[in-house]
């Protein structure tokens, strides 16, 4: 892990993977073939790429029951602990339909509704995420979202991960599918015979299902495109190197393109942290695909001053951000830029991934510039209210149409003067 | 217009236009060559497209202090009043910052920044749109958004209509560039020699700003894929048909792909619209317009109950929707998906476009089903935030750490457990 130092070094702006040509080719190629052939398609396309033929597409409420049997009872404690977390943090976003009146009879207002139906995707692959399908749907839930439909891709064996069932059961999510990629977000996009299509789509996924939900964005809502995950810790003195250490390496077990970065005010900290990285590196069971993330996507800056510090990582943007400094709570009002902001020395960010609270599904890739985490807001939908009384219409309503003649727009201007003449 | 039966025919849904593979293609290397050329490909395409060659791409102070003077007072007057009012009904968006607090110590929250800048674009074109830019910069500013940075297409003779830049002073925008298309979007997104790069870029436009727009979306954010404006008029036999029809015309005249429908209960009312349409019409100045829009894309739905008329207005999902029936506010707790609701009958569609305060940049093309009018929450973002105290972190780290090692992250558990040995 290599130390930099921000008065001679600059920070490589982060970029979004956009996929190649071959691979926008290959999921515009799925979507085309699952809109025109529905069912049969995604069945294909699972066999292609799951390496499974599946009799039926939906998991059984039977497969369920099993899943739940299958967890210690310990760990389905830990769930349905984190479960009311989460539920009780996403229930402080819940926003209010609102209007004003006005005493010549004008009402304004803005009506907040839920979805009609939200799709969830649930990554398979390498681990599998029970964290990810509780992140989804309690905010979907909490929004109010009737229909809520999960999909993940199923292992060889046909199955569905046993935890990923139960954090479905927990939150209450009854429609699941055992697809994936590019197919499974077109499914839930354009419908078929045997999925009825959804409003939004959210989760996080391959390139595939990246390309896919941006390919189908504007015939439903998708949440945001994820890139790789990342950290930036940003201490001085007062941290401890073996903790920052353990920190970095937890976002980069989760890929080769992972980012885990230090921005400290301390020399001898940055020292000590890329002391034990190297170890504890060494005794990790996934220490390649870490090792990587480590060496060819993350850095260690020095910055002269708790300011400079600041600055650099509101132009990183993180995903996660760990504040380990004195007085850390005083310079959350500095940062602008960060999907979530652990502060302190005891809050570890995996603290937040699982348990906490808040949700753990954030803008990556330097997108925290202009993105916000997943939360109720993104499973409802806003309709403004506008009722003119004829009062506050004789008042006004002749400006508006002076206005739509300015742009040139007559017809505009005689829907309001048709009132006149009744 | 055609008269149909709700009982007899479909609704059809609506679609997003995505532009043919020519129009993707052309969009994707005007966008290539801003990245690669910045200020030399933006001119290229402004001679080529808009047909001047600009000196300069940005509008100077005395150009905007001359389109003032060439407005004349009363409009000037109205303008001020439409800006009033779009100000204050979009303070009451503005959210708070907050955060919950546990006697263990525990702390949770949401800050709520403003995005540091925003790209808005006001189409040039057949019609110029102060309102638009007032929709716009007004949300982008009662956010706190520092930098707004507006670009418009140039007319043939090198300037931005004299309205535009009223309502650009108004609004206080003061980075104003003449460029427009894709090579503005891409401008905006990545950045030249002489226009910065922002964070969002919201706005209408026509197909290449729209195609542009999905291109960019994740390196900025977007506002929505913006296709023609819809009107929904849901009636029954209390509306006023030569009203009706008006307001019908207003949406059809602002292009042929408009769409103006009727849905209500009263047979008498439909017949009674129909013919007032083709009268009013035939008196239009953008009459050619807006007969295809009515013919081609427009249709008056007889319904045989409320219910089945307000069903049918959910399906159809409309930008704008105007009830006119007897005691119309009590119906809007049964409409799920409309972008904006204009109740009653003094309530034309047109004082929404210009003049109550409400946003005029509704979700199109049925997309209410999932998206909501611009607001303050588009130039935001939020960041959780997460306090855990040594007290927070002994009683729940251990089930961090189990749960982390149930999705096969050993890291994550270890930088929990880095905790308990220091």
């Amino acid at each position: 892990m290599k130390i930099r130092f921000l008065n001679e070094d600059k920070i490589p702006r982060q970029s979004l993977d956009q996929g190649t040509e071959a691979q926008r080719k290959s999921v515009q190629e799925i979507i085309d073939q699952v809109k025109k052939k529905g069912d049969e398609a995604v069945r294909f396309y699972t066999e292609q790429f799951d390496g499974v033929k599946l009799e039926s597409l939906r998991v059984t409420d039977d497969e369920v029951d099993a899943a739940l049997l299958e967890l210690d009872e310990e760990l389905l404690a830990i769930l349905q602990e984190a479960s009311n977390n989460i539920r009780s943090f996403h229930e402080k976003q819940v926003q209010q339909s609102w209007m004003t009146t006005e005493e010549n009879g004008t009402l304004l207002g803005q009506k907040v509704t839920a979805l009609d139906a939200a799709g969830i995707y649930v990554p398979g692959g390498t681990a599998a995420y029970p964290s990810s399908v509780l992140m989804n749907a309690i905010p979907a839930q909490v929004a109010g979202v009737k229909r809520i439909v999960m999909v993940t891709p199923p292992g060889r064996d046909g199955k569905v991960p046993a935890g990923v069932l139960a954090a479905a059961r927990l939150a209450g999510v009854r429609e699941i599918y055992k697809i994936g990629g590019a197919q499974a977000v077109a499914a839930l996009a354009y419908g078929t015979e045997t999925i009825d299509p959804v409003d939004k789509i959210t989760g996080p996924g391959n390139i595939f299902v990246a390309l896919a939900k941006r390919e189908v964005f504007g015939i439903v809502d998708i949440d945001m495109i994820a890139g790789p995950s990342d950290v930036t810790v940003l201490a001085d003195d007062t941290a401890v190197a073996h903790e920052v250490a353990a920190d970095l390496l937890s976002q980069a077990e989760h890929g080769e393109l992972s980012q885990a970065n230090l921005v400290t005010t301390s020399r001898s900290l940055a020292e000590a942290v890329q002391k034990e990285v190297k170890l504890q590196l060494n005794e990790l069971p996934r220490h390649e695909m870490a090792r990587v993330a480590i060496e060819e996507h993350s850095a260690i800056y020095v910055a002269e001053s708790i300011d400079e510090a600041v600055e650099a990582v509101n132009q990183i943007a993180p995903e996660h951000l760990e504040v380990q400094t004195e007085n850390a709570m005083e310079l959350i009002g500095k940062i602008r830029h960060a999907g979530a902001i652990f502060v302190g020395r005891y809050s570890s960010e995996p603290i937040g991934d699982y348990f906490a609270g808040p949700n753990h599904t954030l803008p990556t890739s330097g997108t925290a510039r202009f993105s916000s985490p997943l939360s109720v807001d993104d499973f409802v939908k806003k309709s403004s209210i506008i009722s003119y009384s004829k009062a506050a219409f004789d008042e006004h309503g002749s400006k508006v149409a002076k206005f739509a003649r300015l742009e040139g727009l007559e017809a505009h201007a005689r829907a309001i003067e048709a009132r006149y003449r009744s």
